[in-house]
């Protein structure tokens, strides 16, 4: 007998209709002999819905009563959840993120967990019931309703699986699996069987959302095992999980990317400690994510090249800041260009195999193209190229790396 | 400076433009030096959409989950409410039943509030802040979510009242007070000033449904003067409060009247003790409730006749009972007529004033509209009368009594 924690999005509990597919799929996971606790989040709709009727009356909602207003989503999603388990013969109770104390701070709209309380839930496990939680939301310290920030559900169900020391956490979403890059990209594209979690955290960073960065880093942390799957068709998905030392590992899982990167370039700037500094505080100051970055000595040596990326939508901003810095350090030229794209190749299997890099940049220049920015980190490789190169880039580093046979993996 | 809870009720929260306009009512009433603690109902609408939903899934929908459901529906108010007042300038916080700790019993849609912690919600009020709380719900002992029943928001803001030893506790209704009897009937119904909790009583159980009878036995019980008071219109209401002794009573203080009465009789039972059991326990065993009971010792004095009254769904069950019960006892006949109203007089000066029941059957008489029953309390006469006589029968009393003059009063 396993203890499952399982997560059920928005969209899986849209209608009456899905939250009785989720209760005979709940069922069916029990009568194959497991302990199940079901996490779920609002209705799709429904927390829009709130947040409307509350900027009619207020447009900038006072966080800790936005908080008591769309934690009611979920609330109603577990009362009917549990109500729909029950017509089918499946004893069921629910419970709200502050009756399971999921005790948050107070940082209403991004609180994050610090603890659970596993005992209620438990008792009711060992009275053979199945446990449903409202996702997203908890309490703080002063019994303040809190919720995660959307997408908090993921984490929830993460953080009840560490806390009662489940088997494994499904994350039911509206995809099968982890994929080894985008199927509209790349037809090519196949499912995998199992990921590790530094290359689950690379991917998602790197645009392949398919679950919540921060329940990733939780499952990471908490040892738990992560399982992402389909409400909508069998299957079994792709875990998430430790990297084993005994298997063998493909050079690279996956290919990641993002369409939305901006470069920008500081020419001939007096080089002297402290200059990163002034030249990244002011885009900083003004609220604007830096990506990546890259340092040059200039040919001539006294001064450097500084470039980096930003996303697309705060390119212009960014421009501005950075031509004023440019007078004021006396560099030579500020300049840009808002169509590149980020593409990355990530694995585990970089740390013991040699000569991935080299094999990638020739994979891109056999195919003409051109690489402006160059990025690595221990399980991952990124370039930035002109925009139209995406498609091209990805499936030319899917062939190249054997993504597609299941021998790779 | 005082301290006041207001009640609003799900008409009055009904709508966005409704909440803005029970946060104005709210700030005035703060503005005028009060502090001010606010129950509110979910709004109109919103409890029976839920019950709908949840019967979509399940016709016999768990009381526990139920409760967790239909909760959500004043927490969205809570929210709502003390946005609109924060965007008024007003400061304030909302609170559910359980973040108050109204704790009750374990009788899921139907709880009794037990015990109110007020700390919280004294803290706020000593920090400025208006305080906004989810009427109709609390936690029962485990921590699990309770209702209170329909129109139990009355009752939470009395407990709340109590809890916080409030100088005036004034739920806002679409009614601007409590009549001398319904003004559809009788147009020169008098708005009255004060009426006793008692009187009260009476009046509410007896069809002038202006309050939840038991918020107002809760008042009385906790000493929590009560004002009804409207939503929509200004006014001072009606102040429900405790017998003065120095205060002048009218004779009576209105007429109340049940539209839907039945009336039974079985004639001719032999008369042996227990008797009266025997009839009414196969009709109480059935969940008929039984209003009036009268019994004669009959002409021959070793029968009786027995004549109760039950509400007109009832009536056809209750007289098939009725006529087994005849012969099994050996009666001679088990009748009825289900086209009788009830009317009553009402009033804590029928203490001190004798001669009120012959002058109210005086007047009934002069009508010739002929009495059925009659029966007593000490501070309620009522009669069952045809249907026929009701608007007559209520116009009669009320000038009788000359209640349409403030002098009366």
């Amino acid at each position: 007998m396993a203890l499952i924690v399982q997560k059920y999005g928005g969209t899986s509990v849209g209608s009456v209709e899905r939250i009785q597919a989720v209760a005979e799929k709940v069922k069916a996971a029990r009568d194959r002999g497991n302990q199940v606790v079901v996490v779920v989040s609002a209705m799709s709709g429904q927390t829009n819905r709130l947040i409307a009727l509350a900027h009619e009356i207020n447009a900038e909602g006072d966080p800790r009563e936005m908080d008591v207003l769309i934690s009611t989503g979920e609330q109603v999603t577990i009362a009917l959840l549990s109500m729909a388990l029950q017509r089918i013969g499946c004893p069921a109770r629910s419970y709200t993120g502050g009756q399971v104390h999921i005790l948050t701070d107070s940082a209403h709209s991004k609180a994050r967990i610090q603890d659970i309380d596993g005992a209620r839930v438990q008792a009711d496990l060992e009275a053979g019931r199945v446990v449903v939680v409202a996702g997203f939301q908890g309490v703080d310290q002063q019994g303040d309703i809190t919720t995660l920030g959307r997408g908090g559900s993921d984490t929830t169900a993460v953080a009840m699986a560490a806390a009662l020391k489940a088997d494994e956490c499904q994350i039911y979403t509206d995809v099968d699996g982890v994929y080894t890059t985008d199927p509209r990209i790349e037809p090519k594209a196949r499912r995998l069987e199992r990921i590790t979690f530094e290359e689950m955290l690379e991917m998602a960073s790197l645009g392949s959302k398919v679950l919540q960065i921060r329940a990733v880093e939780f499952a990471g942390k908490y040892n738990v095992p992560l399982r992402v799957l389909s409400s909508f068709e069998e299957g079994e998905g792709t875990l998430i999980t430790f990297e084993e030392e005994s298997m063998e590992q493909a050079k690279i899982s996956g290919i990641a990317f993002n369409r939305d990167e901006a470069k920008l370039t500081i020419l001939g700037v007096p080089d002297h400690p402290g200059v990163a500094y002034q030249i990244l505080g002011p885009i900083s100051d003004a609220n604007i994510e830096v990506d990546m970055i890259v340092q040059n000595i200039a040919a001539d040596t006294s001064t450097t090249d500084f470039t980096f990326t930003v996303h697309r939508n705060d390119y212009k901003k960014a421009l501005g800041i950075l031509q004023t810095t440019a007078e004021s350090l006396g560099a030579r030229e500020a300049l840009g260009d808002d169509t590149m794209v980020k593409i990355s190749i990530v694995g585990v299997g970089m740390r013991s195999h040699a000569g991935i890099a080299s094999q990638m940049f020739e994979a891109l220049s056999s195919e003409g193209i051109n690489i402006n920015m160059i990025s690595t980190s221990e399980i991952k490789i990124s370039v930035v190229v002109d925009e139209k190169y995406l498609e091209l880039g990805v499936r030319t580093l899917h062939e190249a790396f054997s993504l597609d046979s299941e021998a790779a993996n």
